[in-house]
């Protein structure tokens, strides 16, 4: 066996630093033009004026008659009615002194018309002749009614020019609607972190197949694939590398241009077939161990200026991995909220190893406090499957009480 | 203007209790398998047991040597090393006494050997004659090495046939990993609710058409699209129909057998064309008054069974009644969380409507207080787009002051 050059050890927050530092650049992915009915959970690159005032016409805000407040006079005002304007296309005749208008909501007020009295406060009368006429009683609220009243003028919630979104808002529906309701139909976006995942691995084999001794089920492709689209990211490319270091350089080749990001799952270990380690080194890429468990061995690169980041094989080293620190950076450039890490309290006693933070896979119990699920080994991925938090305990802690206080990370 | 009959008035928790009542029959969706790579956020209909053990079989958790425990003495154990076992398929001899094997992480420990010792605690000579040996040193945490240690068992994970997830689970990525893990690539998930989206108004023209004096950009459809996604819903069908009763019929017609639920905005308060009111009222349907602001007319029904939410047409009203009635049912069939409902503190005066629980369209501000961002009118749209919360003043509030408590709902 060829020894490995010592590695180089780190903190987990020495190499959550590095992945952000060498993602930095990944965070400005430019800018692209879409659908507003494709648009949802995407983030605005830029600030978005409205091209027309909302609302786009003065318009009444209620059911009821449109009038001019000077003909308004004491309690009860009778009022002979002309006509009648429904919410549709519409240019209605000026309103004459003395005159009302039937009103919908929504629909156009004619010009002289400038206050709308509601149907529920109005009595309609057609006399012998057939002129009809409505009196208009008190105003429900009291007093006087001010000109304006009932009547939405244009422009009153957003003026032509002005911001109806700002850049970096991400979009839900709430602001899908404003830009429709200002009759825009797409909305320039960031463009979505382009991902490619590589698993690499002489042992697996798809879901699937048939595994004969010795081969085990790929699920890293599977939970990285996942878990970048809940980032908020896009997977641009999936495979699969047996271990040999040509097909993955290869395989680098063809990425480069189409992704803007690559995750490696596996072979950077201190085996002796550890093709990302061996495609790595001689890229100048960092390859060691952070002091974290699971997950210790980790390395990153580039590749002709296309970060990599590459994660132990074991799945829940892998998962872990992704979630400790590339997450955070794809949630953040996604407009996305943060997992939660809070406080909480253990239920039982736990022991940990001296130098490393644990991450151990636990669940909150009914009083809200958190107990571990599985043992602590990296292929438990059952164990991660049941779990609804991650319990961190720190590198100089040996054994926590029922009842100390740990950090809990909901997943 | 025919005088609309009496409406009946509700409260928010009676229509809400109506519209849960109404839909209790969507929430049964039946069931349909997909492939796991498409299954995120969807949730698992049955249970889903192992078909096989996992580890599959019983391999090595580390990079180092195979050995039996019983030849391991004292510090230090000198033994030949007969060979290396690679993590890829094999079918590895028993290891005989005395004897150690290389083995790599993940790969078959051999029939005999039941202690793999790390690489790091190893030292490997080779004599004049070729012959290769491996000095054993003491174990790093001290003491003996236990039968097992570092040997992962087959079926430690889970064992063929025990659960891997339970039903009823929002699938996420280490969900999905646990499947791949087990070989599985289809599972059986709850089908989701597909929602058909009507908006109605004469006055409504599409965004991207050019609308002349009396129309509207319909905004209702891009909101309520994005919001029944964003509530772990499907839009199956999506149309507008000017105020015509014939039209609206004919399409629940064609929508019969392709929905689960429609949902309509426009057409139900008391003006004479009024779609929605005209079809649902000879279907038995409620169309009536709910004591809130924005949103106060309200309608639900059924046709040939499949029910009918109807909500006012103004913007805010339509986006924020499929808030407060039917996404809480949405994403609890989805296995979604709740929005949040909290308490918070006012950063100013308000006041509110007697007899209507008002839903003020507000911002949290950095000092975690809330304020109003626009005025209740229910026509902006801009307004809510700028909102992050919307602040609940309760029936019987008319005045609040800055400091006092209100409920907020994080938008």
């Amino acid at each position: 066996m060829t020894t490995p050059a010592p590695t180089s050890r780190k903190t987990v927050e020495q190499h959550a630093s590095d992945v952000a530092a060498l993602l930095d650049e990944v965070t400005d992915t430019g800018v692209e033009r879409v659908p507003i009915d494709e648009a949802a959970a995407r983030v605005t690159a830029v600030a978005v004026p409205s091209p027309v005032d909302l609302p786009l016409f003065r318009n009444s805000q209620m059911d009821g008659f449109a009038v001019r407040a000077a003909d308004l006079t004491g309690d009860e005002t009778r009022l002979r009615v002309v006509g009648e304007i429904a919410a549709r296309p519409i240019d209605p005749a000026p309103l004459e002194p003395g005159t009302s208008v039937r009103i919908m909501t929504g629909a156009v007020v004619p010009p002289g018309a400038d206050v709308v009295v509601p149907v529920e406060e109005s009595e309609v009368e057609t006399d012998q002749d057939g002129v009809e006429t409505v009196l208009l009683g008190p105003a429900r609220g009291g007093g006087e009614r001010a000109v304006g009243l009932f009547v939405r003028e244009r422009g009153s919630d957003v003026r032509a020019g002005e911001e109806l979104l700002p850049a970096g808002v991400r979009l839900a529906s709430r602001h899908l609607a404003v830009l429709a309701a200002a009759g825009i139909t797409t909305v320039e976006v960031r463009r979505r972190v382009r991902v490619a995942i590589v698993t690499t691995g002489a042992e697996l084999v798809e879901p699937g197949e048939t595994p004969t001794l010795g081969q085990t089920f790929d699920s890293n492709g599977t939970a990285l694939t996942a878990a970048v689209v809940a980032a908020g990211a896009e997977v641009a490319a999936r495979a699969r590398v047996v271990d040999d270091a040509d097909v993955l350089l290869a395989l680098l080749d063809d990425l480069h241009g189409e992704v803007d990001l690559i995750l490696t799952s596996g072979g950077i270990s201190m085996g002796e077939h550890e093709v990302v380690r061996d495609v790595l080194g001689p890229l100048g890429g960092w390859i060691g161990s952070v002091a974290m468990q699971p997950g210790g061995p980790q390395a990153l690169g580039a590749y002709r200026g296309v970060p990599i980041i590459a994660f132990p094989g074991n799945p829940v080293s892998t998962q872990l991995s992704f979630e400790v620190f590339v997450a955070p950076v794809l949630r953040r450039v996604a407009g996305l909220p943060q997992a939660s890490r809070v406080p909480a309290e253990l239920a039982v006693a736990v022991r940990s190893v001296p130098g490393k933070r644990q991450f151990l896979r636990g669940r909150r119990r009914g009083d809200g406090r958190v107990e571990p699920v599985a043992g602590p080994g990296s292929h438990l991925v059952a164990g991660l499957a049941a779990s609804d938090v991650l319990i961190v305990i720190p590198e100089d802690t040996l054994e926590l009480d029922a009842g100390d206080a740990v950090e809990a990370w909901t997943l």
